[in-house]
């Protein structure tokens, strides 16, 4: 397999977008990135989106942005595992290149999320879940994630002044994130005040529901330098791994056993370990997910993660950085797109771009994205080059 | 890249199967390609599938797949390009064993259609299609392919019989095939006589609505021998282009660009051309698919489809024989499986298992997948190895 590269990045502003359709959304992006990398061509596409079908009645999602962007006829995949797609998305585009097939890959995540009404967003996110034995039974995504907060409370001790933690630590990244949903700084207490959306989680400690998309550029990394002005950041490794579907199919609701195993791939491919990072970006689409990951890609011991989270041990400055973009709790998460957002954000802080909240001295970055209640989960590992 | 051959496929029954889920019919076509290989272990999956969301409440499809065939945690990604979903996700699982990422990797297509009513699954489809464009203004899949016959009978001559010809030729084809959902005979008249969906085409120029699952097992060519006491088939070259996703931004709607490039990268990888093709299996959606496909092909010449098609040329001892399984139009078209459905009759057709339908001494076979009005399109070369 041949070595990659990262070349370039593009991410839109993230929110209620209405003056954007999706497909506006991925072309801002996927210019962005080839505009960041300087390629002047593109040789295939991946285009990572969760419910293009039940979000803006559009499927066929691969062709319709190669065309939007003027790039037809070149290949253009659609890529869908929840809110894994933008991740697996970035793994497909892994594999093209390291294959030889193609050189020059565009990788893009999408989601237009506002165009539905609430019921109906809470409804194509369901999908996510088991339908037959989760959602057709009535339970939402912030249900499943109360379960397993309520899990990791009594096995663990893990708090609600913890859980808010993470949401105060997350939104003061996404302070200094121009293209943030919710940049506003909050309190502990702001967030145990916040109206209950399922016990324990109240809504400040939900990702909000986003318009967004988010581009990278791909090569071989023997190109690369030749290819780009910017830093290139080689992929060192990359790992994916299936879990249960369902929550009532799981030994332990508190360990998200996909997350582990694609961390395992990675560090292994990649030769590095918990202690070789130096900024992760994680799939914290409700706090008690930031807990949860953080301990089961090794960062900190089962069940520490919530004491580590109130310590500081993951804000900018501490023993690791974790979602210095904000996160999907204040960054926003458009749900195909975050997994590649994640990606887009460390790659500034690999190339020492990312402003005010840069992690002094990051050479080696995570990405970690999941897909429903961690059926689905994708790593990668990167270094600049 | 390695070379790679399948070793094992499996397709269930084509037709409105009330007692068998989504998962269901994925779960047989896998376990029956699992038990043809002989292999002991899966490393990756590939799950093509047009719209889970909209036909059953269900995306976040690969983990899904892989819980209920009892493979997570290994990884399994579902890729979608609406009807040419199936051929995309052979595609994908090519290039997974060619670039040395995983060995043994099943590749599977599902669609569970219906357990929605006409007027969803008419929207569902209609997806495929541009939504701003072209489904929001009310216009459905047979009304597009109907623009399409239209443009082809005026520049070429094309007749109502000779694209009857078509559905006659599939049905008979179809009569032979065990998995099939109409396999009934039909006659010409009887194609004239039906009723009128999309003026020129009558509903027996329609491929019908769908539940079904198709699946390969894929290996690296050298290890194939020793997994397999069947007849290993070696993918020789893979194509994959995208076109406009919108009818009214091409040229001209009687060549289906994407299906010509597609060929064309697929021809040039194999080293072969139409000539050398024994046995090909095509996107038959609608009669006039089928006509237009065998020219952009290249089997003949553009606008000669139609005649030859009512000479005879397509039919199985012919000039080319055409859609031995009965295709889309007989066999049955579950969208995201039609493409996998396609390469498991073509391997039986390499292996000289096509019994009654065989194509005597078939050495080397095509499939041509395709999304929408063809703004994707996935052409595989396989020989006998």
């Amino acid at each position: 397999m041949r070595d990659v590269a990262i070349i370039g990045v593009g991410l839109t502003k993230m929110g209620e977008l209405w003056e954007q359709s999706m497909r506006d959304l991925y072309v801002e992006a996927a210019l962005g990135a080839i505009d960041d990398s300087g390629v002047d061509h593109i040789d295939s596409m991946y285009v990572g989106c969760m419910s293009g079908g039940l979000f803006t009645g559009q499927e066929h999602i691969g062709p319709l942005m190669a065309d939007y962007l003027g790039q037809n006829p070149i290949p253009s995949t659609r890529v869908e595992s929840a809110c894994a797609s933008g991740g697996l998305a970035l793994r497909m585009g892994l594999i093209d290149v390291a294959s030889g097939m193609n050189d020059i890959v565009l990788v893009g995540g999408v989601e237009k999320m506002t165009d539905v009404d609430g019921d109906d967003a809470t409804y194509a996110l369901a999908t996510a879940s088991d339908q037959e034995w989760e959602a057709f039974n009535g339970v939402t995504f912030p249900g499943l994630y109360a379960m397993i907060a309520v899990a990791h409370m009594n096995k663990y001790g893990t708090t609600s002044e913890q859980m808010a933690a993470v949401a105060v630590k997350n939104h003061d990244n996404g302070s200094k994130n121009p293209n943030a949903q919710f940049p506003m700084k909050i309190t502990v207490d702001a967030v145990l005040n916040s109206v209950m959306v399922a016990d324990p989680l109240h809504i400040l400690d939900c990702s909000p529901v986003t318009d967004g998309a988010a581009a990278c550029i791909l090569c071989p990394a023997e190109m690369a330098a030749k290819l780009t002005g910017k830093q290139p950041v080689k992929i060192l490794g990359s790992g994916h791994a299936t879990g249960t579907i369902a929550l009532h199919d799981r030994e332990d609701f508190t360990t998200l056993e996909a997350v582990k195993g694609a961390a395992g791939q990675a560090y292994e491919m990649s030769g590095k370990g918990p202690g070789d990072i130096d900024v992760c970006e994680v799939h914290d689409c409700f706090t008690i997910a930031e807990i949860a990951v953080t301990e089961d890609l090794g960062f900190f011991e089962k069940g520490k993660g919530g004491p580590a989270a109130a310590d500081g041990a993951t804000a900018i400055g501490g023993k690791i950085p974790i979602n210095t973009s904000g996160g999907l709790k204040s960054k926003g998460h458009p749900v195909g797109a975050s997994g590649v957002a994640q990606a887009v954000e460390i790659v500034k802080q690999l190339r020492g771009d990312a402003d005010e909240r840069q992690v002094e001295g990051a050479k080696v970055g995570m990405t970690q994205n999941m897909g429903g209640t961690g059926a689905s989960s994708v790593v990668h590992i990167m270094e600049v080059l």
